[in-house]
């Protein structure tokens, strides 16, 4: 892939794939958890535990909107920024019309794209910002997502005071927000050292994904229904940009949880791509299921973007990681597709990060 | 702004605006409408009249669904191509989630990036997919969405049995689907042929819209809560391109109707604009208010996007406009965030579309 990027001209890879002519530099990245992110096995990661799920708030869409506007703030702050250096924010939510994001971000006067992908919307913004970096069409912007685990149970499934019962497929929304900057510039030292992001992390290309549709109705059991996408957009990338598996140190999925997971190294050696040795699911990893009653494992937009902020990050700027494909996953459905007996079709976007 | 486009490099222009350096190609245009749209004085520039608002059928947002898929497929035969010759999709629509989208696009099995712009989605949708092709990341993309009236009733207000009564300052979902191709190279003289466009309209360059809250709370009268937007879109343009109003045949607001377009005009005026000989609002053309019972205008994504497709594409390849600046204008809200008392926060993409 490195070899591709020397050409300043083909910017088009493959059916779905884009190499960067100049890879885009995250500048910096935020994570804002709630209480039981906190708690969980990635808790020492994020910058910020907020303990009030109402982030001081009066309505759950509210808190939200607050834990995106945090995330916001810190990222730009963490990059050595004011939000009048941003020139485009690239987000989105789960709710309804995006109001936590309309909400969350309206203060910070930046010209926005809203956007929707479920919760692929971390990958659907960086693939976004990236093309905007690369394009000329901006120095730095922001790409950022949230969800709110009461928000989403009374948007999609029951208000939390139902008390519904959950299946043991059921996934467990992330409460949290996470925001980064990209830029078209490596940042200056002073940045770096306000910031605990190195510079030298960079979107090389994505893989935009496909809606994909295989007819699975159980909105209860989301990563069956995104596994399908996940596995296009991942058999797409590596065959768009002609690698095999290994070429990652990880292949990391938002949020198809323990039962998603099977599927999708199930349908990648259909293609003969065995990614059991390198997958990493954002879901399975932001949760103890066993003490934490979350089930078949974290979902929501949060779930994958503060895991990124807040985890990968680290992994590669201490090297530890050099190259990972980040593919946030979404289940396209709302209350009124899922009341009409419609399918839960996904969608996945892919985001090729390294560093150097 | 033609001598600032020989600049190929230079593509950020003042605080909100991009100047294309090679400015993306119109290849063609689609307008499906519902037949009350039919009806009205735009009737006869409409590709198609869908008279069943089922179109077909089994719910409201299958219907949308169904538009919307006729709109992609009529623009991409009208181009001369094939679904498998466009390289991205760039839309979405005003429901939850995006189902209308989600469900309408699928079997086109093209990569998307869905958005959320309310009823500006069309601007925002060309705005992108206009900086997806001037950057090199495809050579042809479908920018599109839709609206229908009675899912746009049941998400958010009332489902049309209820018989709920309509202020006079609220306006009418337009009911259709809209869709552009959008290209890098001009048109063949085949594919001339078989649509009605000249492949002579390009997308000059775009002003990308912010959150705008004058605070305003009434979900009835959103002209008044989008007028804002559009005054911060517009003065924007005009300031970052360095122009005056009348460097514009006409500048087009989505769906203000009447009662915005008077807060519109006065706002412009603070600024030392006066666009009353040249402003134009879709809202207001699409519907005969006397006779039509539809209020205050014409609303929702589709209502700027096949005035836009039917109408403003017929006025530029006549060249009896030369230079508009389309602004689609969006009222975000949700049922939820209404209930709550939230005010109706507005936003407006802008899109500089020249034909030579």
């Amino acid at each position: 892939m490195a070899e591709q990027n020397d050409n300043k001209v083909t910017k088009i890879v493959g059916k779905q794939s884009i190499l960067f002519a100049n890879a885009p530099y995250i500048l910096s990245g935020s994570s804002i958890a709630g209480k039981k992110e906190g708690d969980g096995p990635l808790g020492s990661f994020f910058d910020q535990i907020e303990e009030d799920p109402m982030c001081g708030g009066t309505t759950w869409e509210d808190a939200e909107s607050r834990f995106m506007k945090r995330a916001a703030e810190l990222a730009i702050e963490k990059a050595g920024l004011k939000s009048e250096d941003i020139r485009f924010l690239v987000g989105g939510d789960l709710l309804g019309q995006l109001i936590a994001t309309s909400f969350g971000i309206v203060d910070l006067n930046i010209p926005i794209f809203g956007i929707y992908g479920a919760c692929s919307t971390m990958g659907e913004s960086m693939a976004l910002g990236a093309m905007i970096i690369d394009g000329g069409y901006a120095d730095k912007v922001v790409a950022l997502t949230s969800s709110h685990f009461a928000g989403a149970e009374k948007q999609f499934r029951f208000p939390l005071a139902y008390g519904n019962q959950r299946p043991l497929s059921a996934s467990w929304t992330v409460t949290g927000s996470g925001a980064v900057v990209i830029g078209s510039e490596k940042p200056a030292a002073k940045a770096k050292q306000n910031s605990a992001d190195n510079g030298s992390i960079r979107i090389k290309g994505i893989t935009v994904g496909k809606i994909v549709d295989y007819g699975l109705k159980d909105s209860m059991n989301m990563g069956a229904c995104m596994a399908p996408a996940a596995y296009n957009t991942i058999s797409q990338n590596l065959k768009d940009f002609n690698i095999l598996p290994n070429y990652y140190d990880k292949i990391i999925t938002g949020d198809l949880g323990y039962v998603g997971k099977d599927i999708l190294i199930d349908l990648l050696k259909q293609d003969g791509f065995d990614i059991s040795a390198n997958h990493m699911d954002c879901g399975i990893e932001i949760f103890n299921k066993d003490i934490q009653d979350t089930h078949a494992g974290g979902s929501g937009c949060a779930c994958s973007a503060i895991t990124l902020t807040g985890y990968i990050f680290q992994k590669l700027r201490r090297h530890e990681w050099t190259r990972v494909l980040f593919v946030p996953t979404g289940a396209l459905l709302s209350q009124v597709s899922f009341n009409e007996g419609n399918s839960v079709p996904g969608i996945a976007h892919g985001v090729v990060i390294e560093v150097s």
